[in-house]
């Protein structure tokens, strides 16, 4: 199952498809939105006994002409990982971490699977990074095991990191300058429960441009593993229902190229997917 | 005027302090909190409105007991400027930036002005840091001009960006690391409307450590006036109503210090305070 918001920006409602067709269900009877609060209160569990029962309504067809939202309400924070697969790292000439990088977007960023990608006014090099996205679903404080930290996940998600590399790298301060860019985190299309994914780390994950395969990898050539990360993370910040993790992309973005890098233009197509959770496309737009 | 949010953590209810004697006004009739929908609505005005009609109920006795909330409800994101006092960045022994040094914290960290800082576990260099708050009012997006940005700040607010060092600066990755542990950005008393402030590059900022003065320097140190930072943001990052700019700290801070640095421990007391936004009192406790 994958639970979806549908609707104009801000005013989406909550879906869930389920079953081998991927019919969509009404959840606006069991809940307002897919938020902290909604995960923090076994929402999935809940959705999961509804189904089962019956109990939810069958979307009517228009529903499937809503464009679709990021499948979580607007997180309270967005933690990035950097440099968090071996062959990335190699590619941007850095070295292997010995602990987590760590990084923040800005919330408000996170935007649909399929809405634009916008390269910043003055920007000569907007890449692309298709990412392992984790949703928080219960806090998660100074966690004593690594053992424990995949019980605080609520599920997984396709995330689009989109950088801005000269902003990130050439002017000054910290990345955050190039990671914060309007619609800089398409996120979506389905928010899928933990217990439907196996293993978050034997997952691949790919992304092209205009057609052109840029990132083929897998989730096995993490540095740092899902439950590592999120023990790690809970030894700094609070972790709470309804963050966002995003937890590196593998070797391939057009930083790694040689020159000239082949950077996002207006016009641009970039389609994402990772096995399981489904896949994202975006046109590329001039902001 | 200060707009002031009074009420346990997740409750504040949103009140505002006038006059000479600073009478305490209920605003539940008005919004039912300070936040950027409040903000973008003109809310300000609206206040100062029903303020001059006489139309706001006084709060009763009981309101000034309660505990003091951070004036605005947890900000969109959190921008902070780091290295934008030219003897903080002397302190440190970092050069004067050529531009803004941009960094986050995550939203969740913001709390009350008298709310206990938490030295995380595991940490040996706790540090603090006062700093002008501003709360954008209106959207700011690709400003044309530094003349045009003082429009969109809604007020100030003195602010605490408390810091961990070492996580911050020897942990691998960037400063995030250490500056969104829990309880990390003290925020308050009030809401200082931007029309009250003459000119906020001519405000005296101080803090005490167990009532020794630590910082006493003024915003007319600031390498980037607010003018320019938000103006400077706008170009990266939309900056919308609600959200919460630090605008850097100047010298003082316990990371300048010869060593042993007098990093925060337990039981310490710390008060700051910004000419015209009041006075913070936090005391440290171990998280």
């Amino acid at each position: 199952m994958q639970l979806v918001r549908l609707g104009e920006p801000g005013s989406e409602r909550p879906f869930v498809r389920a079953g081998g067709e991927g019919a969509l269900y009404e959840l606006s009877g069991l809940t307002a939105d897919i938020d902290g609060g909604f995960l923090a209160a076994d929402g999935i569990a809940r959705v999961t006994t509804a189904l089962e029962r019956g109990n939810l309504p069958a979307a009517g067809p228009a529903a499937e002409g809503l464009r679709i939202g990021a499948p979580v309400a607007t997180p309270g924070k967005v933690v990035c990982v950097g440099l968090n697969y071996r062959r990335h790292a190699e590619e941007t000439g850095a070295p292997i971490p010995a602990e987590p990088v760590v990084f923040m977007k800005a919330p408000d960023v996170v935007v649909g699977p399929y809405d634009d990608v916008l390269v910043p006014r003055k920007s000569a090099a907007t890449d692309w990074e298709v990412e392992l996205g984790v949703v928080i679903g219960k806090t998660a404080r100074y966690l004593d095991s690594v053992d424990e930290a995949l019980d605080h996940v609520a599920g997984y998600v396709v995330s689009n990191d989109v950088s801005e590399r000269e902003f990130q790298l050439e002017r000054g301060g910290t990345w955050d300058k190039g990671k914060s860019c309007e619609n800089f985190n398409p996120l979506g299309p389905g928010l899928v429960p933990a217990a439907e994914i196996a293993d978050p780390q034997d997952l691949g994950l790919r992304l092209w441009v205009n057609g052109r395969k840029w990132q083929d990898s897998s989730t096995r050539d993490m540095v740092f593993t899902v439950a590592e990360i999120v023990h790690y993370l809970s030894q700094f910040m609070v972790l709470r229902p309804g963050d966002l993790i995003n937890t590196g992309t593998p070797e391939g973005v057009a930083l790694g190229q040689p020159d000239p890098k082949p950077y996002l233009r207006a016009g641009d197509v970039v389609e994402l997917e990772i096995d399981g959770l489904g896949r994202q496309r975006q046109t590329v737009r001039q902001a």
